[in-house]
């Protein structure tokens, strides 16, 4: 087997995300799940943006924040995600490309949109998300690079794309692509709420042993498991993928190794501004880590290190330069 | 004649900024006016774009992010601009619409899209704009709501929108709509290239008393008098209009009114980030002060904290409370 050219190949969302501070009591008003990830439909789109405050637009998405970071911090990277012929899916394009990571997937004609993401940051820092998903969810199979997969060390899959139809088929082929090339596969399990839906095929696949790094937030982990005590959790998950990365918010992170359990405290910061990206960029300096053969607890400080930075404002793509925040502390 | 309803209606680009910091030498090396700005056609505006980090996009518009900080205080403020019917037209009406500035501009169907600012921070915080007008130029003199002029007792015009032909017809007609209502005509220079090449009009416009508060900074105070020094340009202009207000960057700013000359100190900052929108947010400190009735050398002291709170982060839009910032500061 040849050696792969690019680090990362990562399928996910094309989003940019629609930001702006918002009082605690809007969060009620509106009925949103607060911290959560709830998908709407135009009509929610055009209620929610209206009782928006004055915004910002950044590119975000899952999978894309976590290119970002890893690209930031020097990897070489590659993204698949559907865009619409829009000004949004302009924005977005530009975004990734101008963070040096290959987007080749073409531009969709028509309707719907580019996908948005209305992202309400209350004053403690933590956002609501209500995802219009757009474009994003017309990510054909077809549009898959198989060559590009099987010439990346890691295929990073995004579990919000789990739902809809179409980039579930894509993400499917993506993993036998990556498996055929005997390259690793990735798998961040996004939100509780893919897990409700999803649960069953993210299961069956970790019985299969087609996910070999598994990312997940301590309320992922007991959605998946069953299990609300998180050791026994984490027990009951981890001797079923060879690397499982558990984050735990302001509690820091904990990965499994072949039976080996290693921790990390989360990095201090001075004001958490916005939580948004956390997890993403969390998993761009843990998978850094990993692709320069790191161990195991220099890859869950890296993690941590990267999710503190873009905790420290708004927006999920690093503002700071990663690589050399990481040289400064890390060495 | 009946009270006005509104504190300050406004002319202006409705422009959405795009921007990302960038290292000293790109700017040299796209050929770019550091620090200025440049009106850019749709090729340049892609070459520029391609030569871009990622960026953030934040509304934007001169006389536009006056209205918004006037807003944020509490004056009561309307709008008058173009968008083009697009997602950026979208951005910049929800923007200002959320800020609680009334704007009925109808958005205009077709090409040119919706206007944009490309603009490069360099480290030390310094702007370099380069703007693509598309929609913005073609505001039409029938858009103006005269009756709408009258009701307000500032009509506020942005320079920059001197230079297209149609928004200048628009704008000689809103001198007279609220000259006839008996109302104030507030200016601002915008940029010396604006008075390179319209500098007759505004000489004209000053002489027949057509202009009550005049904005400049001090490059456009030299470009308008033909004066180097600072105070021959002052003792030149100062005796032609009511309110003439000259802001000097770190050197703060000054107000000579009717003869009485005073000036504000800038207000101290930790770090300049980016001065986008300096320039007005400081016109509107100064003219909610104006509007409450406030003495000179306190509606310099509020243009002098509001242009503070705008340089400490990126874009041209408020971000901290500025109501509280300006209760805390001047009580």
């Amino acid at each position: 087997m040849s050696q792969p050219t690019r680090d990362v190949i990562a399928i996910g969302n094309a989003i940019v995300d629609v930001m702006a501070p918002c009082e605690d009591a809007l969060i009620e008003r509106l009925g949103m799940t607060r911290g959560g990830m709830t998908l709407i439909d135009t009509a929610r789109a055009h209620e929610l943006y209206e009782a928006m405050g004055p915004a910002r637009e950044i590119s975000g998405g899952s999978a894309a924040n976590t290119l970002a970071g890893l690209a930031a911090l020097g990897a070489n990277c590659a993204f698949i995600g559907q865009v619409a012929q829009d000004q949004l899916g302009e924005v977005f394009a530009h975004d990734i490309r101008a963070g040096g990571i290959a987007f080749e997937t073409p531009a969709r004609a028509g309707d719907p949109p580019t996908a948005r993401c209305l992202i309400f940051v209350t004053p403690d820092g933590q956002r609501t998300m209500n995802t219009f998903l757009g474009a994003s969810q017309f990510l054909p199979p077809a549009a898959l690079d198989e060559a590009a997969i099987a010439d990346a060390a890691v295929l990073y899959l995004e579990g919000y794309l789990w739902d809809p139809e179409e980039p579930r088929a894509a993400m499917r082929r993506a993993i036998g692509a990556a498996r055929n090339a005997g390259r690793k596969v990735a798998f961040t399990l996004s939100d509780a709420f893919v897990i409700e839906r999803h649960g069953a095929d993210f299961r069956a696949m970790i019985e299969t042993g087609d996910i070999d790094i598994l990312f997940a937030n301590h309320v992922e982990l007991a959605a998946l498991t069953g299990e609300d005590d998180f050791d026994a959790g984490l027990a009951a998950l981890a001797p079923k993928v060879p690397l499982l990365v558990v984050t735990c918010s302001e509690k820091g992170a904990v990965a499994v190794a072949q039976g080996s359990r290693f921790s990390v405290p989360a990095e201090p910061v001075e004001r958490v501004v916005d939580t948004t990206g956390a997890g993403d960029l969390f998993a761009a300096g843990f998978l850094f880590g990993h692709v320069r053969g790191r161990p195991v607890d220099e890859c869950l400080r890296l993690g941590a290190i990267c999710a503190s930075e873009i905790i420290s404002h708004y927006g999920a793509r690093p503002e700071a330069d990663l690589k050399a925040l990481v040289a400064e502390r890390v060495g």
